[in-house]
Parts: C-alpha cells; structure tokens; sequence
C-alpha cells in the first residue's frame, strides 16, 4: 500500500546532488550556495571592520550546516527565537546559541535549564533573554532543578531586554531593566550578559534616514538604561541587537556590541526594496523558489507555486527577469498557484513547461514552508546540486 | 550530543493522550474533534439531502486519517491539489483521490501513473484534471509506461478543466473543451470522467447574493460546454466543483453532480466572515492555536504565536474570547510573537501564562505549517486529548 519508495521527497532529493539545476523538481526552494557565501565574506568583513561580534539569527534559515558555516566565517554563535529551535541547534553541532525571546512556561524552562547544562558540558555557552521578575525567578528554579539532576553547575547568560521601538516584548528602558538585572544577579546559575535591544520595525523603514532616526532613538534608550545600570555598580558587558535593515547604524552607534542581523545570508524582495545605506555591504539574493507553468491561456499563465511555497506576509515574490521568459509579474493564485503575466514591454505569456525563478518576499516564514533546501553552485541556469540542506528546525515552534 | 529525545516534539505529543487540554504546549494546532464530527455530520446530511456526491478537498487538512473519516460518513473520497499530497494520501489507506489541478511534468506524470496503477490493484480510483492537448498527451504516455513496467492495465479519470471565473486554470467554456474531451477519449487508458468547474474567487465573495450570481454565471458556462460536448454524442458523466462559501449554489444548481468543499470541517476566520446563505449548514469552528502570553506591558501582552503558527494570507487570526481573558484583539507581532490588547469594554491586559485561543484566518496553510494537530474531546477548557492526527500531506508541494 505504501508508494514506490522512488517518488518520496527525502529520497529523490538526495539523488539529486552532482545533477544540473534543470533536474529539481518544483516548486522547490533553492539556495544559491555561491552568492550565500559571498553574503556571508561581506557580512564577516563587516563585522570585523567595525570591531562587532555578530551572532546571526538562526531563526531565518533553521539549519544547523548554515549555522556551522556562519561560525567558521567567525559569527560567535546563533540566535533563535524558540527552545525548540536551541535543540535543534545543539543537536546539529552549534555550541553557543542565544535564545533572544523570552520563556516563561515552566516545562520550557526545564527544557531550556537542561540544554544549558548539555551545551556546558560541550564547552559551550546558552543564553537567554528575560523581561519580568517572575520569568527571571522561573528559570532559576529550572536552573537549579537541572543542575542537581545533571550533577554539575552551568550558568545561563541573561539578557535584559528592553523596548527600544518595537513595541512587543521588553521592558521599558530605564529602572524597570536595572531592577531585572539585580534580580538575576540574586541567583548564582545566573549571570547577567547585557542588554537585548532589537528595534524589529526599523527594519523595513524604506529610507535610511527613517533606519538612522529610530536606531539614534534606540541608542539614546540603550544609554539611558546602561548608564543606570553602571551607576549601581554593575557593568553592562555586551548590547546585542540589529537586524540586516538597520545594522550599519547599531555598527556605527558605539554602543552596540553584537548583530544579529540574519536576512543578509538570503536576502528577500522585502529587504531588497528598503533603500540602501552607502555603508551597508551589497547583499544579493541567494533564496528562490524554482517553479513551473502548468497551464498556459490567452494572457496569463499558472505556476506550481503558490503561498504554500513561499510566504505572502511581506508581499508576494517578485521574478526574476530571464532571457526565456522576458519581464513577468507574480500574482496571487492561492495557495498552490501562481499567475504569471508578461510585464514590461514583454508580450509573451509563459507556456507550459516554462521555468520561472522567485524571490520570496519574506525568507524567514518562507524557509519554514520547506524540508530541506538545495543548495546549487554555478548559477540557476547552468549549475549543478552541491548539497542538500535539511532545515532542522522547520515547525520548531515550542 | 543529541538533545534528550523527552523533549521532541513527537513524542511530548504522543504522551499527550489521555491528559487534560492544560497540559497542550504552546503555540500548538487545536482540532476540536467533537465541532468537526459535527461539521462531517452536518455535511454528509447536506449532501444526502441534496443527492449529491461529496469528495472533500484534503489539501484543507492533509490528513489520512481525516479523510477515512469523511469517506466513513459518506464521502466518494477526497480531493487534492498535487502529485505528492495524493502519495500521502494513498500511503494512509485512501483509495479514491482526485488530483483536481493540473500536472503536466513527465516526471510527475510517471508518479500519476505509477499511482494510478497502485489504486486500481487495490480496487480504488485515480481522477486528475487537464486543460490542455500537451497535458493529456503527456498524461496518456505516462499511462502507457506505466501499465508495461506494471503489466496490469488501470483506466484513469480526467476531468476537464474550464474556467468558470476564477481567472486561474482551464480553458475557456466551450469549443477548447470539447476539443479536450476528443482528445482524452482517443486514449484507451483516460476515461473521460466530466467538467471541473471550481470557482475559487467565489468563495469568499461576502454576501450572499454575490456568490449566486458568481455561481449562476458558472453554472451557465457549464451547461454550454456540456451541451457542446453531448452534441458530439459523448455524455458528460459528472460535473464537480463547489467550495464551503458556494456549495449551497452548485447543490442548488441541478448541473453539479459533486461538491468538493473542504474548509467546512474546520470553519475559518475568513469563511465565517461571509454572510451565511439560509440553506448553508451552521458549521462552527473546529481549528484553533492554543497560545500563552509570554511577556506583558502596560497596554499590551505578547503571546507565542505569530505567522510561523498561522497562516494570514487571509487575515490575521480572531481571538477566541473566554471569561478569563475578556475580548481581545490579536495584532501582528511577526514571525514568532502576536500582539493581544483588550477590545470591546475590557480593560485587563492579558498576563504572564494567560492561554488565549485563536481562530486562524485560513485553514489550509494553517494546517500545512504543523507536522501534527492535536484531537481534543470535551471542550477547550475542560476536555482532553483523545489523539494526534499527523498531517501526512504536510509540505507536499510537488
């Protein structure tokens, strides 16, 4: 009753290494492993020209080889935003992973205590944000709990964060922060690391000034908060934050000291479409959905790809102009479609059988859609499967 | 290395059974089992009364053991969208599946017609869509392999495709048709089954009166191709079509012989935004995100689940409102994090470890983001987890 084993997904991607590109199946997502690689040199050079550790979000691309990667090009480690996330991160090699979100629920706790002493034992290091008293008291219970059934001490990193813009988690800059950091500094499996200060809607302001603006406001908070802190004695090690949209003014700031920039390995139409800072490095898109036409009419087409291929939230995809099908435009077909129609001067409506290449509008949802994905070198044209990268963490939720 | 196996997602899930709703982590995919056995009950009534076939669409809940249910209460079998979704639906034990959208890659076709072998040697029934001379040849010749390498011979079911104004496949009503239907019937190995004519965008026109006169345009481009098809003496066997929004119209309609509405089992945000039609079953919500607050402010909470645990392509999900918490509105916090502030009279700001409850805006790529839903009976407050429904068909997109 089972189906040839031959047509399941895992199997006859596997089959696909040292094939050409024309041999992937769609609608599928595919890395271009050279232009990733040329992200991750600029994103390196970058750090190291402006003195910063960066410590790229995991979150975007859920894969543990990624991950690796980005360690030895020098990031110290990953971000995630889930528990679930961290161990799929642990399991796949990566040692030193910051949980920038905030857990409170006591099962995720224990979960949480217990990869810090796993992550200890490998010589690595786990940290966490907080943004309340009581989430601050839970885990340290949790890391008490675990230290006595592991038999020996880890100490979790604990950032503080606070809102500098987002309007989501954190606590407002100021003495509600340093209150936090004297309850953690109470508890011994607990060492306070600095402040998390990630400004998620400055992001996408189109206009650098606009990113200037509420990063310079971010900083003033930043300030603000750590200078209180100091002022209790206490110092304030390591200010982490940005994104691939703001990250040349945290860089330039003077205060921040870690990015967790992590769109910049794939980059999407959204990120593509701020305007850029001189100084931001010239990422190229690296992540697109490979797909087909099934059905041709007079003045439209339909591909295989629809929202359960690439996520809408930031807007649709757009497409990548080739030479076969000149200019096109992506419209919204549903969920398993998309409909194609000539753009530009273009005349000619895609037939069946044709290929059309798009650049997600949002990589991070986009990633979590799929399996896996393949990895290809030498161009989408005439380049060949390198690897298959299994996205480790997709559906990581809890 | 590998993180304990206790804290995997399956196997958490799986020593779920038989525990109250409380102990459901979060953010998870909520199946209340007794409002969905309603819904099935509900629809297999309509369509007794009505005389209707009904072959649910399973890309909504890709799900085989979903679909046994429905074929037990009375469903042809089910509906879905893509070569592997069927793969998954077979290896679960479904016999009867109808691939109610185009394939035209030789590849995929091979896979159509290994399966199409697989399901007449258990006595089932393959059915897929065209709406192109290419795509019948293709499929014709895939058929003709597949019975050599299978030594047994398997009719397939094709449906014809017209576009009754939703402006995505088929061809146009009439003479294209007709010439499809010639086309299908020169092949030994195609049985030419009827008309597929869906009409998506009438789904979720909002008031009633759009979606009758959308469908009572459809209904006479059917009765014209079907006229010009019976002319040419080949009788048009069944025409198929019909979504949760519209069904009442094709069921009304004399000419649909089959309704295959899916998102009835579930109900949405979206669906339950049309005006409901007097002769529509009162289907009730069956899909929910349990979620937790995480962090919480002055004017607002955060909870854990943002669109990485629902779909918006339809709009952001509604807030279930329950006594503890009062009305809410949920906002969008991103990936990982929604906004929940009061609305209505209230004036309590969700807390730390508030379990708020949301009704998804779509369904179908809700459900595809989660490797498994969780069944509960008696209620969301005060009942248990009966059982863990795998969404086998998950990511299946080629």
């Amino acid at each position: 009753m089972q189906p040839s084993t031959k047509t399941r997904p895992s199997e006859s991607l596997r089959a696909l290494v040292g094939r050409g590109v024309a041999a992937v199946d769609t609608p599928a997502l595919v890395v271009d492993i050279d232009a990733m690689m040329r992200n991750l040199g600029r994103m390196a050079e970058f750090a190291r020209k402006h003195d910063m550790r960066w410590r790229p979000h995991a979150k975007m691309h859920k894969s543990a080889a990624i991950a690796r990667l980005q360690v030895q090009a020098g990031a110290a480690g990953v971000c995630v935003q889930k528990t679930a996330e961290a161990e799929a991160m642990a399991a796949g090699g990566v040692h030193d992973i910051y949980i920038s979100n905030e857990v409170v629920a006591p099962h995720k706790l224990a979960r949480v205590a217990a990869l810090a002493h796993q992550i200890a034992a490998e010589q690595g290091q786990l940290a966490i944000a907080v943004d309340s008293a009581e989430g601050v008291r839970r885990l340290a219970r949790a890391m008490n709990d675990a230290r006595e059934s592991a038999g020996v001490a880890a100490v979790i990193d604990v950032f503080v964060e606070i809102d500098v813009g987002q309007g989501r988690c954190g606590v407002a800059p100021g003495r509600q922060a340093v209150e936090l950091v004297h309850a953690i500094r109470k508890h011994p499996a607990l060492r306070f690391a600095g402040l998390q200060a990630y400004h998620g809607k400055a992001q996408h302001m189109r206009t650098a000034q606009e990113r200037h603006d509420a990063i310079g406001a971010a900083v003033q908070d930043v300030l603000f908060t750590r200078k209180l802190i100091e002022a209790d004695g206490v110092p304030v090690d390591l200010v982490t934050g940005a994104g691939t949209g703001s990250m040349v003014c945290e860089a330039a700031s003077g205060v921040y000291g870690e990015l967790q920039a992590g769109s910049f390995l794939f980059m999407d139409a959204d990120y593509a479409a701020n305007e850029r800072d001189a100084a931001q490095p010239q990422f190229e898109h690296a992540l697109f959905i490979k797909t087909q036409v099934i059905s041709s009419a007079l003045r439209h087409a339909v591909c295989d790809a629809g929202h359960k291929s690439h996520a809408i939230d930031s807007g649709l995809p757009k497409v990548l102009t080739l030479e076969a099908t000149g200019e096109l435009e992506y419209a919204n077909g549903g969920d398993e479609h998309g409909i194609l129609r000539p753009a530009g001067g273009n005349r000619r409506v895609p037939q069946i059988d044709d290929v059309v290449w798009l650049i997600p509008g949002h990589c991070d949802p986009t990633v979590n859609l799929h399996n896996e994905m393949i990895g290809i070198t030498g161009g989408l044209s005439e380049g060949k499967v390198e690897r298959i990268l299994r996205i480790d963490a997709r559906g990581a939720l809890t």
